[in-house]
């Protein structure tokens, strides 16, 4: 096990990489946000070999297109398609190389994306972008997740599902998210009506980089039921889509309908082309996409009904399995088989984390704080932790909600937004990060509540994901939800997931759950709950709910018409 | 009229001082929190001449005292009233030699004081803290205005007087500040009745350099009204204090109560030994003591019903007469005479405005912020100013609550803190100041309205204090009150004043109001409201309202609530 990260010599050696010793290996591809990376996994014990980041060159486009400089509007996020094969021909071929294992011993390739991240494309699978009559079009290129701009869309499909008492909306907590790829897709044939009526194919990126891998166009089971509203095997009706706009009533069946893939099967095997690009053999086992947050609760070895891996980076994904399906409040989605084959996946999730902590960092912490933490050889969310943690709890006298994106759960409203309170003209850059570090751990706390409301319990915590690395925050968040936390045992959750997804594609285990009992890894009860802590916080939680429900349940609607005031401002 | 800071010498040519012309002089001197300032005035019209700045050498003191470096509790604020005696000593006559003018052209002294900023005196005026014997007892020294530490006797004074339906409470809008005479007296009885038996005056500093100046102790009808509680001749009773403490029921009559004298008056005449520390002639009036802020009306020529000034610095105070007296909620107090005789004069409050900004700007505002000001040669605040002025109103989707010094009009309540709404992961700095610099003036839009929905509505708002050199805010302002600002024309306006009221002393004039229609100067209507922008801050406003009613009037009392964790979590 590589419990922290090491030199890619060393690891190398660790293993025994490179010798003709029988091992076979798997690439994991993590599609993140910002990047790509590649994992090398040895098959037999999941041993993390060597990885390689490849950033994608237009990053999150935000303020205009890269070609034309075109000006977008507010809450728009898109991608450029290319940028994910570029992953594929620098950071495979590069972590292969550190890994130094001979290529011909990789027996399979798994892939896990963001998601909802939907594009629009021809029948062959070429992204409308890369058409000459598209670049100039917005609407022709990839929606990130965060893409936030088609929020008018989402409202009238939670309004028309709730009216038309539609069986699927219970499924999604209540609510269908502007995230997602009915409220997107719709956006696209309101906004630009050409674009919908050019593609053949509306899209996850989760499936489409499967498709260039392999050659074959699956819709993974996971993506299709949380993020394409696919339940029992239908999609939203004609009827329902039709009164949403009648333009749109052929949206499932014409641009959305596709083969499934159960997670954990291969889509296909990889083609001349991606062997190419990828330096790997042409012909070994190319998994089903999946979601980054899905792929992890392998990696952690927690598919066991109860155990809630949440997926910590930037926005935190929480995942687990149950053995019946509930309606629970706010969640994202409940999907038969949406983790692992023969269980409910149940999602939830926080849409601003780590992402808050860096807007702070980057837009509210004075210079003396990155002078001191330069000469201390520390970053700045080190340094800001440091001087905030030997705090006792409320000494700050801050509380504040953690809406700076957004509350995907279990509220479900993406035009909610920060709240500060208690600022005083003696309080410290590192108490308000401290008091922003807390409130995602009472968002995590009002999740885990609604699971336990709903009679599906959260019997373990698993921590994942790049905040991990905060043992201040993962105490915290320990205390806060009065639980022990388990952590995942990876720093690459998400790739050491989707190589044991490509080691059952492959046939090298039975299933998912075997594959991730031998490959993942998961420390038990790394952090337990201070008991006088815990009830401190218990207090500051109350008020953290009475904040939570007056401003996100309609006491005080003020963020909504801030959102609104501000969108007409800047028209 | 010198509209800009000029030059000394530049000055003197343009009012040809120095010149045999049979022009004669005054001095105003202003008594800061930090500094005192001597400013010398022309009697026919006013032109400021040259003024001179001295910093106390003990400024304020919060941790320690001076002598033996004896720690003070928190919340507390001291001075030393010997630094007062300084300023006589070296800024009045640097002021006077910058002037050029002749010291024999001078005739009369004027002064304001911050407020309440009480010291404890032997009969003769000898502060108790010069005594040996108390040289190291706290409460022998002067209790600044921002001495925090008596809020639990002012609490009992309110709950006593509000239970007893004292008749003055309501000229205070139903609070009696911990800031104000009677509050810190009590804490001196119960925490130091050494120094309560020992003392045979409670004398506000603006008194007590008076009686420095002219040897006698007269006070002042100013403070008197507004701060010790004299109502209709009669101070609190002895029944009502001694229900208090028993041993305080004749604090008024031992204490407090002494000759009073109307503001414009003389007090009597420069002693010879406050004329050898001046270099002025000895036997030149010296006015009655006032208030910063109350005495910058008429050196704005707005003493006029309805006129309300508001001194806008690191706080702000607002002073109006009117002819009736009423109850206005939340006001600080209403005193007959509390401004210029005849008129009633009402005082209300901001407790933080200017500080909140630099509170934000110091913990608050990233390095680059402060590289780019340096390049620029502009202060962060003007840099701030310039990024966010030429965004739309409502653009950057925030709203804040201005109480991170808490609230003393309309609410009177030290308790609640600063509130920030409307973050997102796209929030800029100078977002955030401009959203402070609109919460102070929603503040005093909500104090306006106050007076309005008391029937002494404000017919003229007329802005004074550091804060006038930012056009924007001043701007602001006028947008989000809906009205015209009246700007006074010195940057000097306290200084301007207290020479007003030495003229007035001096028989130069025959009452206050004369000699500030000569010597004060105001621009009229300086900023207009722009119609489109204050419907824009009409709606934003509303907001700003529900904001302050449910945090501010029990709907949600967090605030309070996280002050009293903070104060047991660090206990």
């Amino acid at each position: 096990m590589v419990d922290e990260e090491v030199g890619v010599a060393e690891a190398a050696r660790r293993v025994g990489a490179g010798s003709s010793d029988g091992e076979k290996y798997v690439i994991g591809i993590d599609y993140g946000t910002l990047s790509g990376r590649a994992l090398v996994v040895r098959v037999s014990d999941g041993a993390e070999l060597a990885s390689a980041v490849h950033e994608y060159p237009h990053a999150v486009i935000e303020d205009a297109l890269p070609a034309t400089g075109r000006k977008l509007p507010p809450e728009w996020a898109l991608q450029v398609p290319a940028d994910y094969i570029e992953v594929l021909k620098t950071a495979v071929p590069e972590a292969v190389r550190a890994a130094g294992i001979d290529p011909a011993d990789v027996i399979g390739v798994g892939t896990d994306f963001t998601a909802s991240t939907p594009l629009p494309v021809l029948e062959d699978g070429t992204p409308l972008c890369e058409l000459d009559e598209f670049r100039e079009n917005p609407h022709a290129y990839v929606k990130l997740w965060k893409h936030h701009a088609a929020s008018g869309q989402s409202e009238r499909i939670n309004t028309l599902a709730a009216e038309r008492g539609e069986s699927w909306l219970p499924r999604y907590g209540g609510f269908i998210s502007s995230e997602w790829e009915f409220a997107k897709g719709l956006q696209v044939l309101e906004e630009a009506p050409e674009v919908y009526e050019r593609m053949d194919h509306w899209v996850e990126a989760a499936d489409w980089i499967v498709w260039q891998l392999s050659g074959r166009y699956v819709r993974n089971a996971c993506t299709a039921g949380y993020k394409a509203i696919l339940q029992d095997g239908e999609y939203p009706s004609e009827e329902f889509l039709g009164a949403l706009n009648p333009d749109f009533s052929r949206f499932a069946i014409d641009k959305v309908a596709h083969e499934i893939g159960q997670l954990g099967d291969a889509a296909g095997t990889l083609t001349a082309q991606a062997a190419e690009w990828t330096g790997l053999p042409e012909g070994i086992a190319v998994a089903v996409g999946n979601v980054d947050a899905h792929v992890t609760a392998p990696a952690a070895q927690s598919v066991d009904p109860g155990q809630m891996v949440a997926i910590m980076g930037t926005s935190t994904c929480h995942v687990m399995n149950a053995e019946s399906r509930v309606d629970v409040q706010g969640m994202c989605g409940v999907v038969d088989g949406g983790i692992v084959k023969g269980l409910y996946g149940y999602e939830a999730g926080q849409s601003g984390v780590g992402d808050i902590f860096a807007w702070y960092v980057k837009n509210q912490v004075p210079a003396r704080y990155a002078e001191q933490a330069a000469e201390r050889g520390m970053s700045v969310h080190e340094l800001l932790t440091e001087l905030s943690q030997d705090q006792p709890v409320g000494g700050h006298g801050l509380i504040a909600l953690d809406w700076h994106s957004g509350n995907r759960s279990v509220l479900v409203d993406h035009q909610l937004s920060g709240l500060l309170v208690g600022a005083t003209l003696t309080t410290r850059a590192e108490e308000v990060y401290r008091a922003l570090l807390e409130a995602t751990a009472f968002g995590t706390r009002r999740i885990v509540e609604a699971f336990a409301e709903a009679g599906v319990p959260v019997t373990e915590f698993v921590a994942a994901g790049g905040l991990i690395r905060n043992p201040f925050l993962m105490q915290t968040y320990s205390n806060v939800l009065r639980m022990p936390i388990s952590v995942i045992g990876s720093e690459q959750g998400p790739a050491l997931g989707s190589a044991i997804h490509a080691a059952v594609a492959a046939g090298a285990y039975a299933d998912v759950r075997e594959a991730g009992q031998a490959m993942g890894r998961v420390e038990r009860a790394k952090y337990t709950p201070d008991e006088a802590a815990s009830d401190a916080y218990d207090e500051l939680y109350s008020h953290y709910l009475q904040l939570h429900d007056h401003f996100g349940r309609g006491g005080h609607p003020v963020m909504r018409e801030l959102k609104r005031i501000k969108r007409e401002a800047l028209a």
